[in-house]
């Protein structure tokens, strides 16, 4: 897709992946209306098979390709969800998934996207090297590359969350994600306008990777320089596709500390009994962050996924 | 009520409880069906308001009393979930609960319970200090005593847990729930009975407090003395009410570790990502331990709850 998705090329998208994924529920818990001042309705992508939203752009943007294409196989760099989703869609289409990982990948991430028959290339953790190395393995085996977000067809499959999500409830007044490279945002944001265009859109971004911020602010695009935060889905950069979507429809990116996501992630473990990993409770402490801004509204949110390492997480 | 339950008693116990409980959804996951070798229907009650089952029963005893007895309030023992769930049911109809709790208990259970306006009368974690503090409640305030399990009305209110999984799931080959104090197992061996004559009743119980499997074995109630396991919400024995149902309907109690039921929790909470108790994953635990009982059969398995303290959990 050469140019920015038209609603029609969502309502396309989602039809396209429809077959692959999870109509997701959508969940509210009156407890936490109750401590934020607003009505919160979650749309649970941490229920989305593999686990997360990366599940739907991974999937519009292979099964888009022409069959000459498909054949040749898939590619990306990840360590993370797009690397899982990538590897499941390629599956379920039967082309071959190449996924460069860096070698420090915990093994139960380098096992999954095993697991869904994916081959795996090793790289030294830098970016210089995962460019690299991604670069010989799409000369090597003339695999098609899907990039984690920026691309129109990734972009056209993220924003069938906000499109659900709208279908289900209506007269949201605020939608709220949170914001990496910026894929769900932008897919977000252009759900919202062709459907929702009276909602404010916000998204809520960890003080320690702070470039979407910092580039909304600036109006270019700030580059994720050593981001440190737990929320580690959010380390990417914005590109050029996301931030102009982002830049002409999101009102406000609130930071949000470590801490705060903790405390919001354990909130909706719980109290709602679900699991979400650090990123997908980035929004949530947004709102407790900045409470003035949702107070009495009627707020989506989307949990973008529950791909938590248990091992990492101690609330003693 | 004086007898066993009949189906008529419990569908009448559904439709009193029902304004004040959730129909709570059947999950499933095809990465554990194919680790266990069967077909699993979870009836996910740790998404019950209060995060458990006990809702249920306790509100169906409550909404059953005469007017003149529901005016001087209930009373009960319990640091668990029947406390929340006592205290909320008389929150419901407006009559006052007096919890006894022991010194012992969680703050955080003991907060819950004062949030929903119970009294709450402390003394000294041993079962003799237990009974004479609730003597004395129920002699100083004239109130009712409602007990966790043995009660008929609290088993009528169980039922509607498997009520509900059966109306829902159709041809269940296998019934399998915790066992404690036999409420919830009681309670499900009657709407089988009545709806699902041909299905199969097994429980799971800790090794560390496997009164309820002696008890099976030989025919007369066995107490549970000193029990020792993570699943804190099965440590009380079975009574004369509950074993007397159990006795005739239980085919099989499989005993599991505490390593054991800590695994199939962690499987639950990454592959399902829903939270659930210790007391919880003891089915799933079972149906690991004896997978040849449960091989290619369509099993109803009741996650019972979803208050663990993540401070007491560590996955390192």
């Amino acid at each position: 897709m050469e140019k920015i998705p038209t609603l029609e090329q969502i309502q396309q998208a989602h039809l396209r992946i429809r077959p692959f994924i999870h109509q997701t529920p959508v969940m509210s818990s009156s407890l936490i209306n109750a401590l934020a001042g607003c009505y919160i309705y979650f749309k649970c992508e941490n229920f989305q098979k593999t686990g997360a939203f990366k599940m739907r752009g991974a999937h519009n943007a292979v099964l888009s390709l022409p069959s000459t294409k498909i054949s040749r196989g898939v590619a990306t760099h990840s360590s993370g969800n797009h690397a899982q989703a990538l590897a499941k869609a390629a599956a379920n289409v039967g082309c071959m998934a190449y996924i460069v990982m860096p070698e420090s990948a915990p093994e139960v991430k380098v096992n999954a996207v095993k697991d869904y028959g994916a081959e795996i290339f090793f790289c030294a953790p830098t970016l210089q090297a995962r460019e690299q190395t991604l670069l010989s393995v799409l000369k090597d085996t003339g695999a098609t590359l899907i990039h984690p977000y920026d691309d129109y067809d990734i972009i056209a499959g993220q924003a069938t969350v906000a499109l659900e999500l709208i279908e289900e409830i209506s007269d949201l007044n605020i939608l709220i994600t949170p914001v990496g490279g910026g894929g769900l945002l932008s897919g977000t944001c252009l759900a919202a306008s062709y459907l929702l265009p009276q909602a404010v859109l916000i998204a809520g971004e960890p003080e320690g990777a702070d470039d979407a911020f910092r580039s909304l602010q600036s109006g270019i695009i700030h580059p994720s320089i050593d981001p440190q935060t737990i929320a580690d889905g959010l380390l990417t950069s914005l590109s050029k596709r996301t931030f102009g979507i982002i830049k002409k429809h999101v009102k406000e990116i609130v930071t949000v500390s470590d801490q705060e996501i903790l405390r919001a992630m354990r909130l909706v473990w719980e109290r709602m009994k679900i699991l979400i990993e650090p990123s997908a409770a980035v929004p949530l402490a947004a709102i407790f962050t900045k409470p003035e801004v949702f107070r009495g509204k009627r707020v989506g949110l989307i949990l973008t996924g529950g791909n938590v390492d248990l091992e990492k997480i101690s609330f003693v």
